[in-house]
């Protein structure tokens, strides 16, 4: 259930074990491929569209990134990624470009890929799907329904009744812009200011993509006032071009478990939600399909799907919220700004705890044994 | 001024400088010396002790442990210490025993040492101190005003006006006890548990200090709760003994800057108070008057000597902060316990987060230079 990233993986990933399976997508193509979202992938989500045939694009077009640097009182500070964690490393690689790149792989093979399905009704007890498409209704009868449906999808509302919810709501967003215009860093640049967070991130060589801290339901704001508000942050003139989308993203960490029920099991943001700080949102449904996709036929592995997928969700969860929490304004308190100052002086000065970042950060394997 | 473990380390430092100093107490000797308060040493307080000629009875009478327990979810997981900071360790050895140390020295030195003296005021303008000693009116023309004298002293109070206080005062406080029996464990265990931490610590082979999470204004339980709830939080029976001391500690972050004004400079909790969960309190006193000693006599390093504390300060801050927020029950949220049952997983199973709690836990290097 579902056409983005995890479903798609997910069927790719069964493809190749020989297993029958259905995609269902609410949108359409077009919609789907062009959904701008996360753009890092980790070195094992890299390694996930290596060894299902489909890396040659990424690593033609990704850019590989070996660092990150972290900036605050007036200066940068490289983590050095690679250098930290034995080699591994992180590809800007747009999701949309993953999705291109495994719809094409799914429609290639002629395996089923329904797109503008409606009226999808999962039942998690008998494995009967009813949709409709085209006009016509249908009825599936399958052994698992995956749910990768995402956060506003129908699979998790099928088993609400079950869950428990563990969220946190966090007191600002992001205003996101694409600009055509070179980055104005080799690498990506997280910034601490006392105005507030700040990202710089790309897209390509000639495809900026920034970010600042914001009220959460903030409108986006003038061009000039963001670019003039980025400057500031970085605290040097970032490279400006003409803006061509922005928006809003709220932030929040969400989490529900089980992250299954009878037949259906969920994946990616159907059963979780990270604050964007550690690029994480992609990756953790990567992870999530890769284990999925490794537990069916083994009925003791599937019972303990959720088990073992939360077990690496609550990482990333920490992992996203650690990331949040020392580089935004978190709030007014004075004693708070100072602790961060001291949290951030210290990761880039100690070389465990920049490893502890890098390793985090360039993603924990996947688990799938 | 101040006859606790700051005032007197300073004084044996300075007599050694061949600097003159005149210390003054507002209690009497055997209060200080009895008073319980730390008894962690960071390898650096230990070297100190060394290089000022006192280490002799802390090598024969202190333990020294090369690591410390983590314990939650029924299972204790070591932190190697010494293997994780090139052979760095912690002497258990009580604050007041450092205090008889630096006593005995002083008293020994022939050195002005005034218990019970009161009325003391401080004028960091003119470095004049008047105060009263056995009834008679006292008047010192100081080069240097060292306020040494705790968090309730005269000194942070003598110039409060100039003064930003940075503060947290968390929502627990921690019920300790003193009793006659074996620890229940070599070396220390921090257990994080749902219904609060725990602290199993000791002075000697023979005498146990456990400390209890609880009400901030808790009266102390009876002795049968005590140990009842001590079992529960670490998930054993504890070693029981006679109870000789209890008492409830509130739990607070506190640094005021600058730590000077004129000619007075705080040191110690006069100037800073950690929560007791990363043991830092009599630790960075010492750092404290360490690098004020080095810094007498030096004006450009006198004028520096906020910044230069401060650093190591909100370090200490930081990690004192870290520790008590991934150990404490800190609120009903599930979502935070959640967060910090990964955050605890992640610490004993990464070898870089294992590292950043030991090296800071050993304590990060004086400043001195």
């Amino acid at each position: 259930m579902g056409g983005g990233p995890a479903g798609l993986m997910l069927g790719r990933l069964l493809e190749l074990r020989g297993i029958d399976s259905v995609i269902l997508e609410a949108r359409d193509r077009d919609y789907v491929q062009q959904r701008v979202r996360a753009g890092v992938l980790e070195q094992a989500t890299m390694d996930l569209m290596d060894e299902v045939g489909l890396g040659a694009r990424m690593h033609r077009e990704g850019l590989v990134h070996e660092g990150v640097e972290l900036r605050f009182d007036g200066e940068g500070h490289r983590i050095a990624l690679s250098d930290l964690t034995g080699g591994r490393a992180i590809t800007i690689y747009g999701q949309q470009e993953v999705v291109k790149d495994l719809i094409e792989a799914r429609l290639a093979s002629g395996l089923p890929l329904h797109f503008e399905v409606s009226d999808v009704r999962p039942d998690p007890e008998t494995g009967v799907v009813t949709y409709t498409h085209a006009g016509e209704p249908h009825t599936l009868e399958a052994d698992l329904i995956a749910g990768c449906d995402g956060f506003h999808g129908v699979c998790r509302s099928a088993i609400e009744e079950v869950l428990t919810v563990y969220e946190r709501v966090y007191p600002f967003g992001w205003m996101g812009i694409l600009a055509e215009c070179a980055p104005s860093s080799e690498e990506l640049i997280y910034a601490h200011h006392e105005r507030g967070f700040a990202l710089a991130s790309m897209r390509s060589h000639a495809i900026t993509r920034m970010y600042l801290q914001c009220e959460p339901d903030a409108e986006p704001w003038e061009d000039d006032a963001i670019w003039a508000e980025l400057d500031r942050r970085f605290g040097m003139a970032v490279n400006r071009g003409p803006i061509f989308e922005k928006g809003v993203t709220p932030m929040r960490s969400f989490v529900v478990e089980p992250m299954q029920h009878g037949r259906l099991y969920l994946a990616g943001d159907a059963a979780h939600i990270v604050p964007p700080t550690g690029a994480k949102g992609l990756n953790t449904a990567m992870a999530d399909v890769a284990l999925l996709a490794s537990s069916i036929g083994d009925d003791a592995k599937l019972a303990a799907y959720t088990q073992r997928a939360l077990e690496r969700v609550w990482r990333v969860q920490h992992f996203s919220w650690w990331m949040t929490s020392m580089l935004h304004r978190m709030s007014d308190d004075p004693f708070e700004t100072q602790i961060q100052r001291s949290q951030l002086r210290y990761t880039v000065s100690s070389t465990a705890q920049a490893t502890a970042l890098a390793e985090n950060y360039v993603g924990l394997p996947f688990i799938t044994a």
